[in-house]
């Protein structure tokens, strides 16, 4: 099976190798040539354009920024025209339900299969091969890559047979880990009211009520205001919510918390927060209160 | 060590039970005398009124529903006259920081110390003795009744020399429970919105991301839409969200997700889910979308 | 002056009306055939498809359903191709700002002017040809169609070279009309809380407070719960309010308010009100404090 | 008719100054005696504690800060005990529903008719005799008053039997005008973003759909960053705001666009903007949108 892959960022990097170390028949591509160096060293093939890289592939695996980026890459750079008839292409990034749709009836007109197939995890994780993965496509296709994302992640979930699905899901996803930022950003505001400190409250929280990393890794991070290295970026995870409100809308569910969260990304974006971790949303709380600045 | 025992609801018998059998000198006193049966059997001291209870004792426990009963009995009934004096009252009941304030300084004129130390559990936590204590108060009080909150608990945590302390930790907390409740059901309209079951998303969920009690319990019970019997009221949860809505007005702080939660419980109470378990938030959620008719 | 005219609905075709009242040139077209028979019985030209409408016009006017339909007639169609080099299109529909700006960009290409002059005002208003007109565009083709802004309107205020400037407007416009109506609606219940009726609290805050005829007219359907036939539809509100949340997204501003009336549109329609008048906000608000059931 | 008037602030002083003139027999007392001044010259009897201005008085009114010095000055100054019984107390303050209800129970005990009758209006309205009097209780009691409030009104309105209903409505004619100002915030953001001035916004909406005081005094404030000085400070509007959310509480009402209020002032006073004047909700926005710095 040979795999093209496109999109070496902080995810794309380190999925790819785990391809190429478990063996896997790889070519990749990536916009900025030198995060390429390390394929190169190793011996992979290294495409000069998105063209090149699917070309001859059985799988083609894009992790790219965002709808626009994508649409650039596969589309409009005509790459989609060179992908085989009958081959499988998965998206793993995160977009919207709508281009997904699109991306779906572009894929199908060329005889080619489409799946969505977003991950949860920050980078560390992918490295270990531990994504959880959300996948929704056809359900041969899926079968056909299955093994590919038995080397990529820790477990495969499926949602259904339209691609969308997955993205909805990882949206989903996504905001009910803003709604725990927001929560603990609140919450550590109450009590710091009453002179208890964030970070004991936080403690007792990850340990007694919320003993998971996503808890305990954000709740530090409120804790002792540590909002640099981004891990994943407050100006991804703004998008991220943009596109959870977009496909709440066609949900057509009153989502109110999800209101909030899109309003307090605007706030932090304003103030300058884009570039720093997601937790920082607990910045735009603090702001409020009148407890930054 | 003799303990005045005052409140035998579904939290407070198992409680008072473990102390008995951990050999403490009890004499216990609930309103309706039904509840003490288990204990007259065992032996234990049933007081007739809650004066009786606490005269002699060197540690009140109260467990009463909320503010209005815990004035009633302690202070209106005349008991507090009865306490003590150097004795300790501990008031581990859910009670807003006003009350807590205002009973700091009514048994500080009497020379009673007040130790307030709300807990985390539910009844069969309680059971088992595994409740997280929260306590706050003066600190030597505190460590004359450590062994008690041994018996009751896993373990206590400490917030500070004021009673209202411990009272606004546990409000914060309960919060942000019920945002976790509240994100879960928003979420699930969204992927519902695609065709995605709330029992596939959350299951995800629960298991990739949230793999705790918390998460697990609500999830499972707003999957399947169960929401009885009960295992802490949606009325209670109300009441607490309440006392949170006015500690964080003291705390002076914007709680945009407090704001939301606190309509979505008159919501549903409004429509008579009062009674049912707290995840009925997710049935407010479900009704504004219109999936509940 | 030749104008070709497209879309005679409730607002277009009194418009179109007092425009062949006042002497223009007019050649009208619409989708249903039998809104044009009014115009028949007058003598005015009746286009049998918008590219025959447009076909020599100096100025084309657009009051059309949404971006959609607009997109339908004029893009999609072929009728651009069909306008004179030089000639005006004034788009005067309730857009998006995006489709606003998209189209500013493909009639510059064609060499055709585009100004967008959304309209405040319902049906009557515009048979009284009092029309508040927000104009923005190129400032001499906003000159050139004064003179028909003035047969339409009472007054033309401008707002911008740009075209989306006018579309920004409308919706920011419309946005205040629906939080009056929200505003109203839960003081409401809060006064109906204490046995003081809808009616006569509304009464004297639109004697006192704001007499004027957006809250006289939306205070007195509140007051009687009388949503139809409807003025401008809930379902058009909800879109336009879509619309609005997408412009402050552009912007990157946090509007609460206007996440707030999005979840109760969605809630509305979610419950089968989408064809009531606007006002049906109000039904939201009862709705969720169980006073409608 | 002899009537005691407690209370010559910025509204209580042009009250009582309209009383003495309309040839009405004052004692008049305020706690800063530098306020007495005019009446003294004028010879209105001056007196030196409330007990004195309420013996012998047919009538008391009072208008004084808010629940607490209310209760100081008719309560725990023992005034309301030289009340004579059957007079009637009329409080135009705005107070809690709660503290209405409370203060209605009390006067009862004694024999004295307690009438709640708040007022819309600012100081110039005051003065003119032009205010808008809300006014609840004892209708008996209200006709003895009626002739008063024809002095200091333009028109009085009755909203029951139970002095708090005036209370509700007043808190809800607050939050509706609060909800002008925010709405009028955030779409001035909304066009901002497409560079239409907020300014000529306002100017077009003040025009077009809202001609009336409340909309076009706000507006030119918002329009030009003009807080100072207060004509109804910002801290006093959060006061009501939060007495309007408990009168919601107690109605049982979803009120999300009262939550968002709520909010809003917290952050404003947490900003320091508590002696600006009401419209500063406006800075809240900006400074949330990046636009105050």
């Amino acid at each position: 099976m040979r795999v093209g892959f496109l999109g070496l960022g902080t995810m794309g990097h380190p999925m790819a190798m785990n391809l190429h170390v478990a063996g896997v028949d790889l070519a990749v591509w990536n916009r900025q040539v030198d995060r390429t160096a390390a394929f190169r060293s190793l011996g992979v093939t290294i495409a000069d354009d998105p063209r090149a890289a699917v070309t001859g592939a059985d799988v083609v695996i894009s992790m790219l920024a965002d709808d626009a980026s994508t649409h650039d890459v596969l589309i409009a750079s005509g790459a989609l025209d060179d992908v085989s008839n009958g081959a499988v292409h998965v998206n793993m990034a995160t977009v919207s339900v709508a281009f997904s749709r699109e991306m779906t009836a572009v894929h199908a007109a060329r005889g080619v299969h489409y799946v969505a197939a977003p991950v949860l995890g920050r980078p560390n994780v992918a490295e270990a091969g531990n994504l959880t993965i959300l996948a929704a496509g056809n359900a041969q296709a899926i079968e056909i890559i299955q093994p590919l994302f038995d080397v990529l992640g820790a477990r495969t979930w499926r949602f259904g047979d339209r691609p969308e699905q997955a993205n909805a899901t990882k949206l989903a996803a996504n905001f009910m880990i803003g709604c725990a930022i927001e929560a603990m950003s609140e919450a550590s505001l109450l009590v710091e009211g009453f002179d208890v400190s964030a970070f004991s409250f936080l403690e007792m929280m990850t340990t007694a009520i919320f003993p998971v990393p996503a808890y305990q890794g954000y709740g530090a991070a409120i804790a002792s205001s540590t909002f640099s290295p981004a891990g994943f970026k407050f100006s991804l995870a703004a998008k991220d919510q943009r596109l959870a409100v977009a496909a709440g809308e066609e949900a057509g569910a009153p989502m109110p918390f999800a209101g909030v969260l899109n309003d307090n990304y605007r706030d932090g974006i304003a103030h300058g927060d884009g570039d720093l971790d997601w937790g920082a949303l607990s910045r735009v709380a603090r702001r409020r209160a009148g407890h930054l600045e």
